[in-house]
């Protein structure tokens, strides 16, 4: 027997509806690509993006075509994502920090119809507009003057579309599981992989957020998105927002301590979302200013895991909570967040911190699994760590044009490629990337914890840890440590360092002193490179096996 | 094109299995129909939900069929909703302040298979069993020893059906739009009508209540659940607390002030929903006896109209912020709160006191359309009234096997039988039933604002007004008053007071002081049985205009 309740398809477009009706008037802030700070409201954005999706339609994009955008954040940009989403079209969001050969595949992965871009991209899209086919059109987020500055042909300035175009355009109004966005991410292995959102994927990752003990977000906020829309929908604030009818600043190109510090003050911003470096680059200007933080009062990190220092300096110094968040471009992206059980809250802070820095708990919505490497579950101590897999109505079934095939295990869950932990509480920490971790007779050993505790010893300036093949063990680890400037030092030091602080059968077979540790384009350790490199060493421990 | 995220239907079995993983250790607290508090978890009341799922499939339950819960407040009657919903049967909440009348036909018409009671019902049932035909067992929500006590025979006590259980069911698994839930309206034309409420619906009214400004509940919260499971699910708070993992309160059979004073201090609560009516008995308790709240942070009111004392009594002597809350058991229920926007929660407390008499502002999820008679929009000015439309994925489609037809609009609103404003902020406020507002010369005259304004004298016990046919314009007010007893009063009196208090054109065309003004089941003015008693009634304008 069915309900009967009614039937009301959860589309996106219908946030921002929500929005220009019980919102009208708030305002949304960005610094423009052009310079000055601009001010609209969402009832405002709402007309336009309507004209949006009327110009687009113009250009023939049908349901189901891509467009997409690279762009930062800015109200233009929340104006072309409505507008492709309302029609049934697909808003691709490419990232402009991918070299132009990935952006080009991507692009024709994707096959996308149109592009939506701003000023600061031109000159990279001019140049490698023969690369890409299926595109038809280049729509600049800009009037026609600033446009025309460029010397760049065969472009659409986004004003004179919209100004031309009737705000009265139909929206939504078909399948719920319609796709509404698309997002590749960047693999350390093979092709990049696109994660095909729906409208209701989107709409309940939006309602997820909402809660108190995720996003919490309020009208009474003020919201800087620092968080990039083309890096994992922005976190979703740009669903978030409009719900809830927040107002929202954003900061267009500029990320900067000094651009960022002056729209917190400025705007009074309550709330805000980022990865680590920007707060790192703030919290550097604010102690090279000695200016302070006013009205600032939550911060959410992800993207990376959040250092001590950072959860430090916003409690001590500016009295400003922060909440680390860990997803996935293909958990739309948020997973789980560090908001506090009552047992966390009722902790002194020196006490709370070690709680900070775990990746958080799942909300409603989200279910997680810790396996072995035979799927079997594995106890949640917050000790033993294994292969964290996740499920939920805004995590990927499987990716855009069946790259990668199967990836959903028997119980539907999708292998995250980290390992984790998972504590009494319920805080998830991630230990390792899977194929990162060591085996070693069976159990695993987490690399990422021996590297730090190595780079903690005063001589080190960086360490890497691996596994490297072993006849007995399967595989033991190899730390190779790249010494500060002018320094020196032994195998013996670097063991005595480690002794007690890991576990015994964690002490790596060897230490080799390096010039260099390879890093990757996104600045972490590339592991993949230094595995090639050592792909026939033999450790000490295995010649003594083979004698 | 759709989507390629997960299929993950919105079953809320779901919500109690998250509790029993994320938060299983979390108290679930009940003043039990036997007496004692009893204490339980999360983690307890999902296995024995999933044992209790199992004994209705041995009672031969299946999916669809209804199960009936006639019962307090309690994690035993918890426990008893997921094992109904589980299994995909629905559960019909029986509200026991119904005339028997009215239970039996209900029952009947839902053809109940089951029905799990208090042992308060008990009498009352086993009176009337005869009259049920479609129920073949009666689980008592109790052991053995209590019972057999009752000497009522062919009773199921629910501990042994448990304990007789494995614990091993699958729950969910079948579409979302399945039914979960049963609720009736007690409207005051015509029979009751059921609400079939789908797991869906459910679902996404736990997490639209979930947001910030609406419940914003949290695991750190202690929630007393006064309101009860009968009355439109509990303001969802069955679903949304394990959905976060709050601590959950629940106050069994007692409702007196003193009673839940109790609860309140020893337990710690820090959030409570409830009608006005119990906190007026709170208030009255604390006022007697001089004692404090010290734990009591939010207390969220609906059910009907929050009076100004209330909301000045819980901020000024207490500390406790108080928001009203709209619904009906159409709407899952929750329709809008009064919690404030930027602009409000600027103000000083005395100029925010009159958005808190304001019934609020919807959640995303939540439509509302203001229209006058002819399906027109009207202003949302604040000011201008009409009828209250509302529209959503938890709002009624049709009611149970098609009670009163088709009950949508053409754009798929549900007209609520009230008449309201909405303001510029977006705060809708109800003032009045459709049916009892009177219509003059095509405009409307609000009925209570009158009446609000008659009963204020200092004379008046009571006021009632109603509209009287009349030949020029249609309808005109009659206003009836009881009088303190003792006082005598003239008709230039009364039109004095309200004279300037209400646009001229609503002033009554006559004023009558009678004996009595009769009332309906619920306390509220019978305005059906006034309007049949001055069917032939002519006013003294009306004579002069046949004249």
């Amino acid at each position: 027997m069915l309900g009967l309740m009614q039937d009301w398809p959860l589309t996106v477009d219908k946030i921002l509806t929500h929005a220009a009706q019980w919102h009208s008037h708030r305002e949304v802030v960005t610094r423009s690509v052009e310079g000055p700070i601009v001010r609209t409201t969402w009832g405002e954005i709402h007309g336009r993006a309507k004209r949006f999706s009327n110009a687009l339609l113009d250009l023939g994009i049908e349901p189901g075509d891509r467009v997409a955008t690279l762009a930062w954040n800015s109200a233009r940009h929340i104006e072309a994502w409505y507008g492709i989403m309302g029609i049934g079209a697909v808003c691709h969001t490419l990232n402009p920090r991918l070299f132009t050969d990935q952006l080009c595949y991507i692009i024709n992965h994707a096959q996308d119809k149109v592009i939506i871009t701003d000023l600061t991209f031109l000159p990279m899209l001019a140049e490698n507009r023969h690369r890409m086919p299926s595109v038809t059109r280049i729509i600049v987020l800009s009037d026609e003057d600033h446009v025309a500055k460029t010397g760049v042909g065969s472009l659409l300035a986004s004003e004179s579309l919209i100004a031309g175009q009737s705000a009265d355009c139909v929206w939504g109004e078909f399948d719920e599981n319609t796709a509404c966005g698309l997002c590749y991410t960047s693999g350390t292995t093979g092709n990049p992989k696109g994660v095909l959102y729906s409208h209701r994927s989107n709409f309940l990752h939006t309602l997820s957020t909402l809660q108190h003990d995720v996003m919490g977000l309020s009208v009474t906020d003020t919201v800087l998105a620092v968080v990039p829309m083309f890096h994992a929908n922005a976190w979703g604030l740009t669903f978030s927002c409009p719900a809830v009818g927040s107002r929202l600043v954003m900061p267009g190109p500029k990320m900067d301590g000094a651009s960022i510090l002056e729209l917190l003050e400025t705007e009074k911003v309550t709330f805000s979302a980022a990865v680590p470096t920007v707060w790192q680059m703030l919290l550097a200007h604010l102690k090279a200013t000695g200016e302070r933080l006013t009205t600032l009062k939550r911060v959410v990190i992800g993207g990376s895991a959040v250092p001590e220092a950072i959860v430090r300096a916003f409690h001590d110094d500016y009295g400003v909570e922060v909440v680390q968040a860990w997803g996935m471009t293909e958990t739309s992206p948020l997973g789980t967040l560090s908001t506090p059980t009552p047992e966390v809250a009722a902790l002194p802070f020196d006490d709370q911190v070690p709680f900070k820095l775990k990746q958080g708990r799942p909300p409603l919505g989200v279910e997680l699994a810790l396996t072995d490497d035979a799927g079997e579950a594995i106890a949640q101590d917050g000790v033993t760590f294994g292969r964290l897999k996740i499920k939920g109505p805004f995590v990927v079934g499987e990716y855009f044009r069946g790259e990668g095939g199967v990836i959903l295990d028997e119980a539907g869950f999708f292998d995250t490629g980290d390992v984790a932990t998972i504590d009494p509480s319920g805080y998830m920490q991630i230990t390792d990337r899977a194929k990162d971790v060591i085996k070693s007779g069976g159990e695993w050993i987490s690399s990422i914890e021996i590297e730090n505790m190595a780079a903690s010893h005063p001589k080190a300036l960086m360490a890497a840890v691996i596994g490297v093949a072993h006849p007995k063990w399967d595989e033991r680890p190899l730390l190779l440590v790249k010494l500060r400037d002018g320094e020196s030092a032994t195998t013996a030091e670097f063991m005595a360092h480690l002794e007690g602080k890991i576990a015994r059968w964690w002490m790596p077979d060897e230490v080799l002193f390096v010039d260099e540790i390879p890093l990757g384009a996104t600045g972490k350790i590339d592991k993949k490179l230094i595995r090639t490199r050592f792909a026939g060493h033999v450790l000490p421990t295995a010649r003594a096996e083979a004698v």
